[in-house]
């Protein structure tokens, strides 16, 4: 791992909450956290949801990691959060900048398939050409073959979860090259009974 | 209803889900937007989230309704979404501007007491100044003793719902008379299992 690898990495953080629409979600949440590895993140988690921090790489492995092992139960969940980078004052947990590059979960991932349909909204900060910025990202979405339409406040992407969670990491990552300060919320089911049929 | 009142208003909007953590989801949520008087404002529904639009005052008085029936059931549930106003664009539903403003449901409301433990965060849009309208809202949460601390990412609230919501309220509107385009992403939960000890 070079030094100026490390240099260049700004840490990126994901607030979330995974929803299981289930009497057993506290087994299904504790369930996904304990299969997901997490040990290239910050972590904290209180009663409302859970932050992870680190290098964007492994922030997006964890949140498709444990979306994906909550999914699999066929249950009806979600996840729901936002991704954040640039946040003035935010230093705490440089430490975690420093692992390597490697994704902890992708391996054990890659043989699960499951549709998930989402909805996310693009907030790059303090500047005035964001709605190009979001628009730039409607196109990386329509190149990936994900892109299902915009709507009020948001668009929203159909696929494999694989495909959509590359969709919203590039989405995230090329904003971030051009703005600071940017947020990024998602909103990704998984098995809904009322799933718009395609 | 004057029509200068009328002139002066924006379209405010909510795209939001009910989440909640039980077997009976679909009977919840169902029956929350059943109880609740939304014929004030421009509803529509998908099978992720619910868009509703419409004066500032209708909107936040549906959204508390929604969460209040939802949480009156003693269920763990939580409501999750982002208020916006003056995305550019947003235009249709101007009709659901000419309403007046008594809210349709509060005085259905006052009597029911839920705690609602609360993560939101605010994005005034295309402002340099949107660090110094972020902690303006975490003083009128403390003036208002529902603010419990800064966390990464977002501000949590604590207290009772119709303090909490009016909270919410007052904070987007504050920030809406000096930033054309915001966005707030709330996260209010109720009857959590793991609910943080006061
Ligand atoms: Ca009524």
């Amino acid at each position: 791992m070079s030094q100026s690898i490390c240099g260049k990495s700004r840490i990126v953080g994901f607030r979330f909450s995974l929803y299981p629409m289930s009497d057993q979600f506290v087994d299904v949440i504790k369930g996904a956290l304990n299969e997901t590895d997490t040990s290239k993140v910050w972590l904290k988690t209180d009663d409302i949801s859970t932050c992870i921090r680190g290098k964007a790489v492994h922030v997006f492995d964890v949140a498709k990691c444990v979306y994906l092992h909550a999914a699999k139960t066929g249950l009806h969940v979600v996840l729901n959060g936002t991704f954040s980078i640039g946040c003035p004052g935010d230093s705490e947990g440089d430490s975690y900048m420093m692992v390597d590059d490697v994704r902890s979960n992708e391996a054990d991932l890659f043989e699960l398939k499951i549709e998930a349909p989402t909805q996310f909204a693009l907030y790059p900060m303090n500047n005035s050409g964001y709605m190009d910025l979001i628009a730039d990202v409607v196109e990386i979405a329509k190149v990936k073959g994900t892109f299902s339409g915009g709507i009020h406040y948001a668009s929203r992407l159909d696929g494999n979860a694989h495909d959509v969670f590359a969709t919203l990491e590039d989405s995230f990552m090329a904003t971030q090259e051009k703005v600071s300060h940017v947020t990024m919320t998602v909103n990704i089911a998984a098995n809904s009974p009322s799933r718009k049929k395609a």
